[in-house]
């Protein structure tokens, strides 16, 4: 995992995934998800999550969906916390370099546009939205693990 | 259908459904698409395609694959085209105003970024990618419908 954009400790569940963005002298093609893939577990709903630049949002904690996120625009930091086990992670992906991932339930996830540009979050989730399973807190109940260049 | 952005005549089996766009103070959030949703044909892939401003990509035709086609960032027309038909539609569609255009096997489709800013396509594919059930065309095979403010 060396290689992969990750500080902390990645929970148990957590996958990132590298995916394959293919140049074309019209506009590069970007792989996303397949179903089948690593991480995949139905399809429920697809819905994107626009970032101002500098914004936090989170944190949120689903019970059931597990999230596929890729970020087709901007630099995002996204924070997890397990609470049960007492560590987390930030996992950066940029649109330029492209990966997915796949958070299961249970954890508390955050996430940031960094590099002063708004970013973009797709999320392909399990499930369609449905706020009875998932929980929400404020952005200061748990630290939050600070990206460091690996 | 006068208050959607459709130029010509929309070829049978196209669906042109407008997504909600939820106002939030760090960011919107914008609807895509759920399982069960009105054009929804199974998830099979997803993926991004880039166009550079002015650019225009295609033709491609599935013989199998129905398009759930999105756009996140920039404007982009479609332009399709019955063979069968022998008629054709343009359909833009801004990240302002978010909408999902189903587009059923058999169609000739292109995809241009208008307005001078390159663009961003998700295609929520009911199949995974699958050259042989694709073909292609040179651009000047095909008239495309013009654009004209509705």
């Amino acid at each position: 995992m060396s290689s992969l954009p990750v500080a902390g400790t990645l929970p148990a569940g957590v996958v990132l995934t590298p995916l394959r963005r293919i140049a074309h002298p019209l506009g590069d093609v970007v792989h996303g998800m397949k179903a089948g893939d690593d991480g995949f577990a139905g399809f429920g709903e697809a819905y994107f999550s626009h970032v101002l630049g500098g914004a936090t949002k989170g944190w949120k904690r689903h019970r059931r969906m597990v999230l596929n996120l890729l970020v087709p625009a901007g630099t995002v930091d996204f924070h997890l916390h397990d609470e049960a086990g007492g560590h987390g992670a930030t996992v950066r992906i940029d649109a330029q370099s492209p990966a997915r991932l796949t958070v299961p339930p249970g954890l508390w996830m955050a996430f940031s546009a960094v590099g002063g540009a708004p970013a973009l979050v797709l999320n392909l989730a399990s499930l369609p939205h449905d706020p009875a399973e998932a929980d929400t807190a404020p952005l200061e109940r748990f630290a939050r693990v600070p990206w460091e260049m690996p």
